[in-house]
């Protein structure tokens, strides 16, 4: 007697072989009368189906690896939260499952090579890329499928989904100007320096697009991403013999900082950050937001589609709040 | 010819089996050198382990459920990042990976049992567990492992963590009649109603220790757990004909609410929250602090060893800052 298969479940339910795969795949389409009439019918027979063993043939474990740190002490943005969903989601619709993994820096390859020669990976999702990342060239030299939230150089031929730095912290600065701002002021954090550097950019090419530029030398600090140092930041630029009357930070943690400082003294400083953190939200703080959502879901189809486009630039959006209402 | 095996692997590289198997499986522990003498090896012999094909041995994926679900956008506690790091460097432990699904509440237990059926978990965490939870129950009928963050009712015979919410809300009290206070006001919200219910019980336990729960009527509202309606909470009790001193918050959405009431007004009003969000150190809020390493940890001990103890409670640890200074 060979065991049963999934047409016997299907006969005995009196249902097609495609809801039967449904129960055992994706019972959320299955209505539950159906779903409990596939139910009985797989107990009555016994059958047991083995996605380890369909695995085996089809060389392949449809699991997508992630690497989840601990998170900041000290900093106010979580993108895992959101980028996890997003990613579950995705991988769902083409029936891929999320797995983490802990490393650290100088293991993480090597955990990754060992979770894909074991079968329990298909490829995995980097972040957090630098501009000079070993990760990339090593995971393509062992032939591990791979796509990253993040570019290395500018001609990353790597998959990647990106956001466009640059472009937030340039809306930022427009929306400063279009309030009246003159003398705007951007801090940074030495965390994933190169996100800042190209916010940096972002900066001065808004300013310079305006004739801004040159009147605003000794107005880009840089340290750590603390709210200690931000509120530092903050002091020293309201000390400033020409003080700025805005400022624009690389991220939420700093901009916070900054807020804080000018709240403490009562003097009037527009301040915009980025990443549109729940403490944002919070304190009233503009903040540009990541579409992270959206990089989740291209991220999947970037890992699972090989030979789609390389790169994809997505665009954050500038969200106004109180702290930089008209000065 | 057989194929390679780990013996053959060890013999080429000179190392013992367990450092073959250290550099499959937790290549962490070997040193880079060795590492890489044992990959040259691994490649000359063209040796190939098979997860999936110990697995089917074993009969066990090695892998633990634990279903994402969106973020709340109004809310400002984040859980999934701090736990699931913790849950996924305890399963590293012992050899396990976390496995992320997303599903609707009335599937949840549907997908979990189609994910267990075909052997890609062994088991599932839960979370969010209300006083009637059909979860547990469903799943036990099932026969599926799980280990729950949360408690259904006060007999819970299912492997649990939680964490003691009625200390760390007696414990924010007692740190309020410390500082002199007498009308302490309570704000709870509807998620999670039955941790805002043992809260509620916390606060009113350590009022009534000190005589203060007779003139505390009407100082307990509850509502939609977002910061306008913590905003709403703050300015009715500060309206109130013998408003309070102090409130103490089920949650930090909340308490940020009543606090930026407090301070628009130029109120004197100690507050204090819980979950100790990075938006609670951005506003300077004392809040609870929940241990979700510990509970992290805690959860997939419960999950994996069975017939351990079957609940654990945990207590949090309030965190003094400004917003509740001498008033």
């Amino acid at each position: 007697m060979h065991p049963p298969t999934v047409e016997d479940v299907a006969r005995v339910a009196g249902v097609s072989r495609q809801t039967v795969s449904n129960v055992l795949n994706a019972p959320q389409r299955v209505r539950p009368e159906t779903r409990e009439r596939v139910e009985a019918a797989i107990a009555k027979l016994g059958y047991r189906p083995n996605r380890m063993a369909q695995s085996l043939q089809a060389a392949t474990s449809r699991m997508i690896g992630y690497r989840i740190k601990p998170a900041d002490p000290h900093g106010l943005s979580s993108i895992h939260d959101r980028l996890l969903h997003a990613m579950s989601e995705a991988g769902r619709a083409a029936d891929h499952h999320m797995l983490l993994f802990t490393a650290n820096d100088e293991d993480e390859v090597a955990n990754v090579q060992a979770l894909h020669r074991a079968g329990a990976i298909d490829g995995v999702v980097l972040y957090g890329i630098g501009i000079d990342d070993p990760r990339p060239p090593a995971l393509r030299r062992l032939r591990i499928p791979f796509a990253a939230f993040g570019r290395t150089g500018v001609d990353s031929d790597h998959p990647w989904v990106d956001i466009d730095n640059a472009a937030g912290t340039a809306a930022a600065v427009e929306h400063l100007v279009e309030l009246g701002h003159r003398r705007i002021a951007f801090v940074s954090g030495t965390v994933g320096a190169a996100v800042a550097d190209r916010c940096a950019e972002g900066w001065r090419t808004a300013l310079d697009k305006h004739g801004l530029l040159d009147g605003s030398h000794g107005l880009n600090l840089r340290g750590e991403d603390t709210i200690a140092t931000g509120e530092r930041f903050g002091d020293a630029l309201l000390d400033h013999a020409d003080p700025p009357t805005a400022v624009v930070g690389a991220n939420d943690t700093l901009a916070i900082g900054v807020l804080r400082a000018a709240r403490r003294r009562g003097a009037r400083l527009a301040v915009v950050g980025f990443d549109d953190t729940p403490a944002a939200v919070a304190m009233d703080l503009s903040s540009v937001r990541q579409p992270i959502e959206a990089v989740g879901h291209a991220i999947i189809r970037a890992l699972l589609n090989e030979g789609g486009p390389t790169g994809l630039l997505l665009n954050p959006e500038l969200v106004v709040r109180a702290s930089s209402a008209l000065p």
